[in-house]
């Protein structure tokens, strides 16, 4: 008998043990919401220094001199963007900042190379008929929420553990018609996966058929290490900077996940050329981004070091989660050959692959125990995951007890899943 | 010999002596910035309490205990969305409050519009050929300059005293290319002057050709009063409700002018089909706002009467710089019958209509006496006033003295511009 045969034999023998757990876990009432990757409140307490950070009307000048009350400064505080500058390893010339969503600048950038066309006299989106991005999967919900709603089809490429399938995507990009990814290059969302040196390299040297094909590399866990060493991530802009792909990558970041997720600061790096078209149609839409919240960040992080210091706090709240996290999973769920989870070393998510076609099952099986996970397939284009397998478990907002508790209902949805699935 | 004959026989003759004078203004080497409707120094600290208005993590929760630190209430806070609907007189759920800037509201619902259509099943308007928007005049560049940038052409219709002229406006909405108009009806930008009781009601009962026809309704200055009194403008949303009209109006607002205007909190307020409208295309853009600023504005703002108490001590800032300019106006050109201004009970501006052909050079000798006034053509679309009349005053940035100075000066130039016309 295969592998897969005695585990199956052996959970249809246990269903009703399970059925009969489940229906206790039911009885307990939990309300366990683990569906978005929610900073806890602990770690929200990290900034709150962030609230006093300008003691006066005097501390709202900038270095320069500049009132920050006022309109003006269009692109935001020159010395918070030096510090990004500095945690980006960017020059500080090719950064915007903007205001507390980095979702909404690759919003914008999106609607504007629709409306207005990109940098480089190619026609705008919306006079070249249908177009596409490829959608690394698994992957983030939001990302193909904005393709899905300006009419722009999602093309799924399989990520590897090391980045986004290369082959495919240097066979897909010879479609003109393919004119962008999204990449969450550090700690991806939610494999927690580093994109390698190699796959940075040959997305940098990619030729896509497209001139406007652009690049969205969201950075959006870059310094969110749970582990004392941080992945290593090539730095793009040094790859394609001088070649003919110099204008070819967005990359985003925000303070989301490092302040306060409802008030931090959203910024875009991209080439000198891209910046200053960038620059040019956001003086259309605003005078400036809050700049009082900007020199209040600047403040309160005050410089490289400080922000490193900083998220060494947050994988101390964060650490014990993920590690309880995966200490359950492997409680549980070890001995079966069908179910794997990754153990990331940093960022915001868990990626666990349960029995084919069971997913959407077990959230339900969850949900109704009181546990809400992100809804099954949010982590595919269409919410189509087209094993039905994927489920990201997102650890960091509950407490670690209830991080355990959580887990193990979700664990024993797992089995009981499949259990139902071999007895059909 | 007619009035017009006599003063240009008058001014030829003084031209020698303007020059002579203009000569030694330009002597002094001013550097006085007049351009755009910027709060001074003094305005701005009025509000610095601001700045200290959370004191606590603890007061980082809404009446509803909602943890404004984090994700979520795509809405925003909404006890300042209660104090903003009793400001406006609209209902609290027809608000949809903002990032920092008004002016992104509009431009992202224009955007919108023109990508996804507008509420009620139109096409999007990129999908509608050439569309037009009605542009009362003189009126707000950056009005104008959103629909440069997104292709809609602009169509000058003039103001009367009383809002726009309606006769004309109901004529040129016969056009089915004509999408939208651009209104700021209480003390308009840069005429002052705010909507009658009549023209509110003829644009609330209009008949546009157009089913997805919007009106831009921009209360930018609404509680802006200079005087004791308020300019009395009619609640247009009383009067769509429950007609074919409802959904015709986007109002926008914002706090840039009663806090700060790099800092301040910007609002949408339509109908509720609209705004629901709005809301599910927002949640492609972004999580939520800044709600840390909306609290903060909220406990700073406290209530109605605090607002307008506030209001008043700005007023108390501006009145003498409004009527500084209107004091040296009369002093200089009251003798001249080719010129007149504007003498506004609120907002900004006040609006100098020159002798016909020399605004351009006003503002061009102005500038090369060191006085910077807002570009001559900008308060029309395109930059082109057809008469090279209008000149928009600034007043409110300045010190009262540096207001007395700039305009002696710009009264120079109006007369040394109309001698060189006269000389022609």
């Amino acid at each position: 008998m295969s592998q897969l045969n005695q585990e199956a034999e052996a959970l249809v023998k246990e269903l009703p043990a399970l059925r009969a757990q489940y229906q206790a876990v039911c009885e307990e009432h939990l309300s366990l919401d683990m569906s978005r990757g929610k900073p806890c409140a602990e770690q929200l307490s990290l900034s709150d220094e962030l609230l006093f950070s300008l003691k006066s009307k005097d501390d709202c000048l900038t270095a320069s001199g500049f009132d920050i009350r006022n309109y003006g400064l269009p692109g935001g505080v020159p010395e918070l963007a030096e510090l990004f500058a500095e945690l980006l390893d960017v020059p500080a010339e090719n950064i915007i900042l903007g205001g507390n969503s980095s979702l909404n600048m690759m919003y914008d950038t999106v609607c504007r190379a629709i409306l207005f066309g990109t940098y480089g006299n190619c026609l705008p989106w919306k006079d070249q008929g249908k177009i596409k991005f490829l959608c690394p999967v698994p992957g983030y919900d939001r990302h193909f929420s904005i393709c899905k709603r300006c009419g722009i089809d999602l093309v799924a490429v399989p990520m590897t553990g090391k980045g986004p399938d290369m082959d495919i995507v240097e066979e897909k990009i010879k479609d003109p018609s393919i004119k962008g990814i999204w990449c969450v290059p550090k700690y991806s969302n939610p494999s927690g996966e580093t994109y390698s040196d190699e796959t940075v390299r040959r997305i940098a040297s990619m030729r896509p058929a497209a001139p406007d094909f652009r690049v969205f590399w969201d950075l959006a866990y870059v310094i969110h290490d749970l582990e004392d060493t941080t992945d290593k991530l090539l730095n793009i802009f040094d790859l394609i900077k001088g070649t003919e792909n110099e204008n070819m990558v967005y990359a985003f970041f925000s303070t989301s996940k490092i302040t306060y997720p409802g008030a931090g600061i959203a910024a875009m790096v991209s080439s000198k050329e891209n910046i200053r078209h960038a620059k040019e149609d956001i003086a259309y839409q605003t005078i400036s981004p809050d700049k009082i919240n900007q020199l209040r960040h600047m403040k309160f992080l005050k410089d490289a070091d400080t922000v490193y210091a900083l998220m060494k706090q947050h994988a101390r709240i964060l650490k014990p989660k993920f590690d309880m996290t995966v200490h359950i999973f492997e409680k549980y769920l070890a001995g079966l050959s069908f179910v794997n989870w990754t153990n990331p070393r940093g960022g915001y998510f868990i990626s666990l692959n349960v029995m084919p076609k069971t997913a959407k099952r077990v959230a339900q099986l969850a949900k109704e125990a009181g546990v809400i996970l992100t809804p099954a397939g949010a982590t595919f284009p269409y919410n189509n995951d087209p094993e039905d397998r994927n489920l990201r478990i997102a650890p960091s907002y509950p407490s670690v007890d209830e991080v355990e508790k959580a887990m193990t209902v979700v664990s024993l949805c797992v089995k009981l899943a499949a259990a139902e699935k071999f007895s059909e």
